[in-house]
């Protein structure tokens, strides 16, 4: 059920009966020569509501502008400061609990996402106020994703350019995937910027000169639409799994 | 230009020659029985894109949720508290500066956002970053939304009723609209909550027992149409205007 | 009852038996080459402290300063940032409920206020601290103010020179009404500066040379005296009907 | 000159020639049985406009509600939070620069409001933008104080009544004076609050039963006076020898 | 008992029996040209360790850096911004509430953090969590300072000379106790920087060469031992009172 | 070269050579039955001294509390908040600058400051302020750590056991080791917790019941020696190479 095409009045059916809701949250950022920029908000959006179409949990619109600044000296990266992102997804997620909402799944398609948005679940768990996780699609397949790919990629890779090349094959730029390949570079460690343990870099620029890792040739359609049936498949399980829990085994545990 | 579907390497083309940008800034909150909640980012994000197709000009990913708790009694209404909605419309306006963007017009649909949005050009333009303008697609054509509607209501009346009528009709509640506008209010001041000369009200439901005011029986497509193209024929020639300004005439005057 | 000329133990006795508090605001800014900067701060204090003197009703002393940035181009006039002064009243009314208020009237003469009271009135009653209104004096008595000038003007003009030729007749310079008028704008229309919807302006500056718009020469001290005594009925009426409402009328209604 | 009174053409003139402002401080809080609330806004305020027409330096409106947490016990007492009263200053005083202003008097009459200004103070001289110091009136003439009462009372006590009975005498409750003393205590040290070398209070109401300290009875208008023309003095030779400085004398040193 | 050198099994037997921790607070920042910088922070650890070793209480690690922006002009002075410093105290202060503390000395030997930690004490108690105070050893004995020493200065001076010559002496650049003298001032009353009654100073430098004051050559081993004991006895006892009072004592009293 | 035991007259001929400064961080928190709640900062402080010894370079103080909310239900984890631990952080980072410090090393041994350090360590780059690298010693030697234990654990493992051993025999609780490992968990996986690509914990106790991780009786003070030669080493050469850079190529690279 996709929160933004409803009126008060369904909506108001769904909370008599639900108390979980979908959040997609992603980036608009570089993602090389072949990808939109688009890539990870189109990616983090498909997986939400088709988990929601498939399983009648609340999905709200899509979070489009996440915490990229490692990937602005690309031309059109957006992105909005690490503390304001944390402010507006807490104010976000914390309003939702005014209709009763009390689990929250952040399904997310921007690593850079992370972290900030377990630091909004935790505040609001500590709060007591809801319980919010954070569900990164490539985490829940790491098999499969290992599998099909012999260089994945973290970002711009092989993985992403098959998920866009399932969801929406018109924006990938197939005469340039090779050019990503070989304009980048196949793995963060390749890149030589972890130094005697510590990492040295910030940006992605610092590690590769078109933004981009692994081989992109590598992707195809077929690949992308597998990715996304497995891991909808977990999703629509851990929004079920998230259900079915009592409200207080979800929240804090008490002092020992 | 949608920024959102292209690559790194084909802004940078745009970047090399424009620095204007639209941003489309709405809500997700409850319209009555007979809209869904996506109302106004459908309708921002229709106008923002449509002018950016007519004219050439980049157009960004569309905000959804903005300032709406005046209407949080209803369900699924969802809304980012004002200082965090300013502070995140700040740092996402201020990185786009990072690419050369100095002018930017908040394409937007949400009466509540408003004062939000000014106050965060103003911020932009004092510190000499860039010069920010909010436009509301009904305030460039006040004549003609007065000629189409005896009573034309602020929120969720027969003029944005006649705007999602004529963008996506299949989201419209037909069947509702009598209910519409029997349930709610012609106006605010038929409300009488503007008691000697103070607003007294500070939530939809103060003034309005279904969340919306005016004749929602008097829209149609038709003249959704109409609405929509006059008002993107003043956003393009907005921008056209922008576009031709020399930057240190739209900065902030200095001190007489 | 002027809160600031009393002893705590006889202000124990209204807060035995009362709970509202008016809180006069106004700004020290330009008021063009005729009027003193004072003007917004004198008016709003002696409508409170009229109104509180006619009613028994506690007046707290005047928060002199407010939010005038779109006046800095003009010598002396003095402003704190908007975040800054939303703080400061949210804190000075937050307080005052420690010793029982829980009803605010901001009487306030200074347009640039007005969105930020409300904003902080939001605040305070969302928490369920205290319920807060502005009420600006010219919204008050609408028909009166067109009755009286024929082109009224919203800053420095006709009206807010009446009522300082009314309140403070040595501060107005006399001699300088037409000079006033010349040298400015008759209306923010005529400034031309809302272009295809878009109020193109942030600044007095840009939209008038000496600060100040309307007709100042239609002003006399008999209208000035008019005014006061109208909207003071206004404001005397207003803390009537809201010191006779139940607390809970007043707050924030719940969810549907 | 008393900014507030002044067209912003007048002022001009005075910013021509002069870069320094005098800005009153006070509060309005308990000051025991016999003062008004009012007592620590009407001095500084005397003092700082008495200095101006005496130098012919600015003075500005004043703020008349500080930091007084500590005495919120007893009814009527205003205050802002501290972070609050600091930000609002700040910004008071780095917007003033905007018209040329490089050095400012805080002039002061509440204890309580001391620390902040002078971090204030350190935050414009830090940044580079003025120099701002703090100024309290009984500070400037420890020596007259001490010589004119027994036991003067850091607040509510004689000094501060002999003050009001000078300047606002119709304010000061006579017969409430010996009510003051014997429901008060002579100094912090009698109140035995500072154990083994820590202040264990916070608020007044730790120390003194009504609010105040000392020994109003000793307070006379004459004594009023004598203080009030002995801190003048010292004031207007402060703002004359603040006006003889260089800039750059008043800003931080170099680094070593 | 040394909170970090415990297991939490351990702790959990103190929390059972007690609530009271103390938190030692110091600087790190220049003390002149004989003593190292650690100077601070070296005497609130050693002052809260050894009371916490008579009597049994808890003491936490230390807070080696805090607010001394005034001597930033001297190599190797470390400092955090007065915001922040609060903040932190703050946070780590109310987190300790969560154990069960709600009573805690901030055994304090930087003058710079007084004000602060005194803030921090009044949120922390205002908001009913904990009660907090700050604790500094000289304040503790003035009158055994006061007799030790012709010239005790309160910065780098005789009295933290020979608390460092007692405490870790091979810091103590003997060799240096004549050049800290004759390079500093004796007093800020002898730096001439209080005028009118104003502190016109905001850095040590501004007062001192060296960054210090008094007679350092003043000071010994043996001076430095009677300092410690008699300052740690009166921690002690400090303890021990605050133990024994009810919680409610300590919390802030009502309104009137 | 240690900061805190220097005189400013001795800093300044450091900071007259270089410009690099060690920062330990580290927390006071929870590490099992059988290690003090102080691990991580004696660890960090042992790293950070060490290899200023052995380089030259020089160590600020230790910041002893650190973002350890997730350790809070046992008895005694000590923490600020995330949020304020960035701005203590970055405020004394920021502020090292002023004495000419533009590259800084933060030595870290706890996990959970990871993520905030590089977030400083963003702020502080991207202002173009200071390079600052966030460095955890196991993460420098990982196939050591991986050969010398079976199971290494990430919280209270056989590594960190092993490290007190070394660095403080007297502190570990030998005969709680097998309590250690018997009443834990030997990794995050065997938890559980991490559901359908979630991680659906938030704090230590949501995975195992004593707070700690692996298999501790693996440890012996021959191991820590070993791991803390092979990381100092480490250490050691990421200074050498983080001296030997030029400014410009450390800080953030420039828009494409």
């Amino acid at each position: 059920m996709y929160l933004a095409e409803h009126t008060w009045e369904e909506l108001g059916d769904y909370f008599a009966e639900h108390s979980l809701a979908l959040v997609p949250t992603g980036s608009t950022e570089q993602h090389g020569p072949h990808l939109p920029e688009a890539t990870d908000h189109l990616i983090a959006e498909a997986y939400a509501r088709e988990a929601a179409e498939r399983t009648g949990f609340l999905c709200t619109p899509t979070v489009n502008v996440g915490v990229s600044p490692h990937h602005r000296q690309f031309h059109g990266t957006m992105w909005v400061d690490a503390p304001v992102f944390r402010d507006y997804m807490e104010s976000l997620a914390r309003n939702l609990t005014y209709h009763g909402v009390d689990r929250i799944v952040f399904v997310n398609a921007h690593g850079g996402n992370i972290q900030h948005l377990r630091e909004v679940g935790r505040r609001l768990r500590d709060a007591g106020d809801a319980y919010a996780v954070e569900w990164m699609w490539d985490e829940s397949i790491p098999d499969l994703v290992n599998d099909l790919f012999v260089q994945n990629g973290p970002h711009g890779g092989p993985k992403e350019t098959a998920m866009i090349q399932y969801l929406r094959p018109e924006l990938v730029r197939e005469d340039r995937l090779e050019a990503a390949r070989d304009g980048g570079v196949a793995s963060v460690e390749d890149a030589g910027t972890v130094i005697h343990g510590s990492r040295t870099f910030y940006d992605a620029i610092d590690n590769t000169g078109n933004g981009v890792l692994g081989d992109q040739t590598d992707a195809t359609a077929e690949k992308g639409e597998e990715l996304f049936e497995a891991a909808t498949d977990q999703l629509v399980q851990l929004c079920e799994w998230l259900d079915a829990q009592d409200r207080e085994d979800l929240m804090a545990k008490p002092h020992v």
